[in-house]
């Protein structure tokens, strides 16, 4: 049964955390580890509110930290399917934190995770595709096949010489 | 200043946590978001035993999640340092789930962790290599070139046609 | 010195929480005091955004449990400051709970609670007050004098006959 | 049925916490919201005490913070349930902080909740009433039947015309 | 220095634990561990009570568990420094379970342990004696003397020829 | 049944904990509770993996904490099961600390705990007994049979006049 692709709109997913002390290691910046959670609660609303299903995650693709969150900082985190495949989900999340002074959001880094909704037996099941609603969404659906291959390279699921979009990318020199 | 490589068995780091039930979702599975916490803690703990240094999380290369594990699962993770460049380790953690009658041990997932070095003011630190102490070690250390590429390709830090390990790879069909 | 009012968007905060197992009592449902801690977090976090200050709470006006919200529901909190007045803020925050297969979020209570901006030293300190952006901010605008005379008498700072607002309300047979 | 009112003393619940580095704002002061989940649980302990049934928060009446507690401190907070309606307690919380050197006990606030005893199915179930043990009590006995008038208009279940409690605590002039 | 003994009153502890979901096995009992950590934090306000000073744990002398307590009980354990040697103090904690029917509370077990007194400098500091208030506190004043000989003996401080009270113990057959 | 002795191999339990800001006191300490806590946990992995059924706490023996941990440090427990009797187990964990330059790891603390084997039903099930592996270990199980007794002593649950391996320990002067 192929369901209806369904607009990013229905899975955006936001919540603001506050850095606490446990969150924060002896410099006073936000730990790796506990980011990444927060971005998997994240990105599992998103993922539920697109499929409404149980949504488990079974990879995280790429997420980079490129400047330290310090305690006491307001981190914000918008998550949204990028986009559907079979059973899978590649969802996106970005993240913000708040100049205390000016209010001006800084975005300080996205991350990549792949998800697969189940049943309440634990069954995968089938999820509709996406319809991105900006330029930025569309360009995370066109190259999220890209990652797809390489997730299943890294995990020993797909040969090298099968992803042929992959292969692509190398030969075109297109990032 | 160059310092001298060291031998893996200098990171070894070992955690067992039991799963409780605030770590798990709805069918009473481990939450992905718990585990890369734990996982992002074991691996800190490996960079810093490597480097003696305060070690901050700068990228998750790469996490699957093959299996669930369940509520009141024990969960060991072991990690290592696999290479060092100028000021950043890659680190893998392997995790596995121990049968409860048999106490047989399944080992479930693996994860890549990047980390740099930091002194107290912030500001990044030259790292040791690492000598590999068995095979699975040194086909760890040989791949760390490639996903270095790879991570820097996906945070727009390297172009894909200056990756040339990794342009080796798809020429040579190789994982 | 006075600042210049604000609309209420400047003030808008969002999050999105999970019921774990430890915020629920035997029945499954989430407990008071969890949500009241959500509550308490979001409110302080449009406080600060309004006034671009640390915002402590001086207050909790008044909140309802109508309904039980269950272990693994999303709850969705909203909150913005409905009302600045010379060094305090009253700030509303509405919560939903969302239906996990047709994803409608039905609204389960409302909250308000007062909070006071205070700078690094604890000293109180003047805020701006709130441009309403819809009619429902409007009629939350208009009762907060009200509603500051009754929580100025239930704390013992003002006495029931000078509260000429509450009184009117009494005899206009108005809420 | 009616049952036979209980003393207040059947109802007395006390607990010490000690204020955690996780319980602070970036001023070192416990967050009202921790606050607010401590008293929701101690109040909800005295309730089942009275009833000795599982008790759920029906509001939280008025809560007011009027002088910082800080990390490290000693608090200690004692509830009784000081009116039994129908179906719904009221309950009083008293709040303590200590003097680290001398011991001495300073009363920071006080907080009223109502809590409504239910059955394992969900329902309502009927309470004792309350038998006060010294004036205090007497008076927050007294004052009780005002305070539900007020919670019921706040919350859209009565109109303030019908409050004639209330109405008779304006036109007297007494809090 | 010699300060004057104080009645056990003045270091009397009281709290009333929930037991959640993350503080029991998979039988729905709680942790053993858990009912340790919660006892410390007894402990340690009733030692502060006694010495008005900041107190930390040396040892674990004794605790038993006699009987599971379950998911959803009140927990209500009391302190008290049942006596005071140069710079340490032996505490002892008691443990009831409430019934949820008759609220008929049932002692579990009773635990001991000892506490320093220390400075800002971390130095070990003079503590005052107790003034037991009734039997059972005078049988606890009595025994102190050689369970502190039993621990000095466990932890390697004292030989057992030296422990005169301890012999006699096993000489004249009371326990 | 009398089950076959295992190896104290087949019960090794490691974990290395970081010490986190709610871990600590005013001074930047580890609390003794949360340190009491992880020894549990640790110990019933143990304790599980030896009988490889549910174990439970019945005692703590002895706990010494001889010098403070501080806010950031690497704390790493070794746990093994020293000795069986017919149903219970003493279990050993050791605690270091790792210097942070260095990496050295110093001993800090032994702690011994008991724990009972229990069925699905909680009732309590025979226990193989113990192979030690070192001197060390040998020592230990050696010891097991008096502390034994001293347990049972404390808890009232043997006379003194019966504790033959104790009178002999002062009579003999060993420890």
């Amino acid at each position: 049964m192929i369901r209806a692709p369904r607009p990013t709109t229905e899975s955006y997913a936001e919540t603001t955390h506050l850095v606490l002390p446990n969150d924060t290691n002896t410099l006073g910046n936000l730990f790796g580890g506990q980011l990444l959670k927060w971005l998997d609660i994240n990105c599992a609303i998103s993922a539920h509110r697109h499929c409404k299903r149980l949504a488990v995650t079974v990879a995280v693709n790429h997420v980079g930290f490129d400047r330290p969150i310090k305690l006491g900082d307001f981190v914000t985190i918008k998550s949204h399917v990028s986009r559907g495949f079979s059973t899978s989900m590649e969802v996106w999340a970005d993240v913000w934190v708040e100049d205390q002074q000016t209010g001006e959001k800084i975005m300080v880094t996205s991350a990549i995770y792949t998800f697969v909704a189940i049943d309440q037996a634990g069954r995968s099941c089938t999820v509709p595709d996406v319809i991105p609603q900006n330029d930025e969404e569309q360009r995370r659906y066109d190259g999220a096949l890209r990652r797809r291959q390489l997730r299943l390279i890294l995990s020993g699921k797909m040969k090298a010489e099968d992803a042929n979009e992959l292969k692509a990318l190398f030969a075109d020199n297109k990032s």
